[in-house]
C-alpha cells in the first residue's frame, strides 16, 4: 500500500516515507537507517546497506537503530493480556514515535495508557483498521459527530459466523460450512475464536471503550456464540424471510453499559441481515439521528489501507 | 437544538452563543446584538431591547447591525440561479463570518467561488446537513479518508419516492401514494421536485461537486422521474423479491462523470432495496475498498444537528 499510494502521498500530501526496519517472527529485528527496499523484503531477502555494530535485540534497540518516527504493529491479538503488542507501541510512544495500531489486544488492555502517552509525547496512538478495516469508524468520531450521545451500538462484524450461516442456510452442515470458510480464507485453522464469538466480543468492546468512554473488560461482554444454534431452524427460518446472525450490541444504562454478543433472528428488511461473506456492517444510535456504516466485500487491502490512512493522520493533520 | 446543546457546548467545547439576527419572508430582517430570546423567537414575538437608529433593509445591514460571527442560510433551494442563498453567504463571508449552509443552491451554482472566498478570509463555507442531514458526507472527506480515488457514489436519497413507491407495492394508486407522503409531511404541496427526479438529481450534483471536484451541472444529470413506472410492474417486482428504487449514480470516466437518476429494479439483497420512508442510503466505491452510510428514518432535528455541527466545526475546529 506504501509503494502503491507512494506518487498520490508525495504530490498530494507531500508525504514521503523510508522503510527503516521490520521485525516478524521469521526475520527477527532488522534495521537500517537507510532504508529497505520495500520489494526485496516482500520477496523475503532484504538488503542491509551496511553492518550493524551490534544488531538489535529487543524492540526498543530495534526503533533505536531504525530511527524510527512511525511504528506499525501488526502482531497477533493476544486476547488475554495485549501483549506484546503493547510494549511495541509503548516503546515506539516512549521515543516519540507515532504508534499505529492493527491489533485490538492493546485497545481492551491498554487504551487509556496508550492514548495518555501519546498526549504526553505530543504524537498519535492510532488504530481505525482494527474494526472494519480502513472505514472511518473510529476517525468519525469524535470530530464528525461533535456534542452528541452515543446511546447504542449494534453490529455484524464477524465474517466467519457470516459464511457459516449462509452456507448452513444452503444445506451444507456446521463441518462442512466451516470448511467452506477456511477454503476461502475467512476462518482461521482454529476457528474456535470466530464460532465461538470471542472476535465479535473483542470489537464491541474496542468501540464501547474508545467511542463511549467505558473502560469495558472482555469477559464484562455476554456472548453466546453460533455452535449451539440448530440447524433446520436456521434453514427454516431462511425459509420464512428471516435469518440468524451473530449480533453484538452495546447499550448504554444509567450505570455504565451493557454489552452482548449472540445469534438473533432479524427479519430480511434489517440491513444486519444483508450482510454476506466479508461485508460487516454496524450501526450507531444517537441522541440526534441513527445511521450505519456498512462495508462491502474488503480485501487485504483494506486493512493495509487503514494503516495507510492513520499514517497520514499522524504525520499530517488532515 | 442551540438551546437543547447549550450546556454541552459550553462544558464540552467552551463554546456559547448569542441569537443576535433572524430574518425570514414574515419577520423581516430583525437584529440585536444584545441578543435574542431565542423561545420568544419560536414563538413569534421577538423582544427587541432597544430601537434601532435605522433598521437593516438588506442582508448586508443584517449582517452588520447583528454583529455576526457566523451565518445560518436556510432558505428554500432554488435549482435554476441558487439565489438568494449564494448572496447572503457570499456577504457573511465577506464580512469575515463563517457560512453555513443546509441549502444545495449556492453547492450547485457557486461551490469553487464560495470555498475560495471562505479560505482567503480563514473562515468556513460548510454545507453537511444539505445531504443526508446531519449524517457526516462532506465532513468524512477528505481527513477520514485521505489518499482515496473516489470512483463511484450511488444513492437512494429522495424520501418521497421511496414512500410513494412502497405505497404502490402495497396496492395503492399513484395519487393516492403521493397524498399518503403528503400527509406524512414527507412530500410537498407540489411533489414534482421529488417525483421527477430533481430533488436526487440535486443531490447527486452536490456530492459530485465537492467530493468529485467536478463541477457538473445539474441538466447534465440524465433524469427519470417515477411517473412512467407501470404500477403492476412495480407490485410483481415486489412479489418476485425485487424492488424498484429512485436510484442516483455517479460514475468517474477518463473524461469527466457521468451522472443519472433513475428507477431501478434492485434485488432484495441490494441495502438500498430496503429502505422505507424517511430512511435513506449512498455507497461510495473508492480505489480501496467500498462502504455505505445508512440513515435510519430521520427526524426534522436529524437536520438542525447537521447546523449546529458544522457550528462546531467552524468556530472550533476538532
Amino acid at each position: 500500500m506504501l509503494v502503491a499510494k507512494e506518487a498520490d502521498l508525495r504530490h498530494r500530501y507531500d508525504v514521503t516515507w523510508r522503510l527503516t526496519g521490520v521485525a516478524s517472527r521469521r526475520s527477527g529485528w532488522l534495521a537500517d537507517p537507510r532504508g529497505f527496499n520495500p520489494r526485496d523484503l516482500l520477496e523475503g531477502h532484504p538488503v542491509l546497506h551496511g553492518p550493524h555494530a551490534v544488531p538489535p535485540r529487543d524492540v526498543r534497540e530495534w526503533l533505536d537503530c531504525a530511527q524510527a518516527d512511525v511504528l506499525f504493529e501488526a502482531t497477533s491479538l493476544n486476547t488475554d493480556t495485549g501483549q506484546p503488542a503493547i510494549d511495541h507501541l509503548r516503546a515506539a510512544l516512549e521515543r516519540g514515535a507515532h504508534a499505529i495500531s492493527a491489533n485490538k489486544g492493546p485497545i481492551l488492555h491498554a487504551w487509556s495508557e496508550l492514548s495518555a502517552l501519546a498526549r504526553e509525547k505530543g504524537k498519535r496512538f492510532l488504530h481505525e483498521s482494527t474494526v472494519m478495516d480502513g472505514v472511518p469508524i473510529f476517525s468519525l468520531f469524535p470530530a464528525g459527530l461533535p456534542a452528541t450521545d452515543l446511546r447504542a451500538i449494534a453490529g455484524v462484524l464477524n465474517s466467519t459466523t457470516n459464511v457459516v450461516l449462509t452456507e448452513i442456510e444452503k444445506g451444507r452442515s456446521f463441518d462442512e460450512a466451516v470448511r467452506h470458510a477456511q477454503s476461502l480464507g475467512i476462518a482461521e485453522t482454529d476457528p474456535t475464536h470466530d464460532l465461538d464469538g470471542w472476535d465479535a466480543a473483542v470489537k464491541i468492546a474496542s468501540l464501547v471503550i474508545v467511542l463511549m468512554g467505558v473502560p469495558l473488560r472482555i469477559d464484562q461482554v455476554r456472548r453466546t456464540g453460533i455452535r449451539e444454534l440448530n440447524l433446520e431452524k436456521i434453514r427454516s427460518a431462511r425459509a420464512a424471510g428471516m435469518r440468524y446472525k451473530l449480533v453484538c450490541r452495546a447499550t448504554r444504562h444509567a450505570h455504565g453499559v451493557e454489552a452482548v454478543v449472540q445469534p438473533e433472528l432479524l427479519p430480511l428488511s434489517d440491513p444486519l441481515a444483508q450482510l454476506e461473506g466479508a461485508s460487516s456492517a454496524v450501526r450507531f444510535d444517537l441522541d440526534v439521528f441513527s445511521f450505519s456504516l456498512v462495508e462491502h466485500q474488503p480485501g487485504i487491502e483494506a486493512t493495509a489501507y487503514g494503516l495507510l490512512a492513520d499514517f497520514l493522520r499522524a504525520v499530517r493533520p488532515l
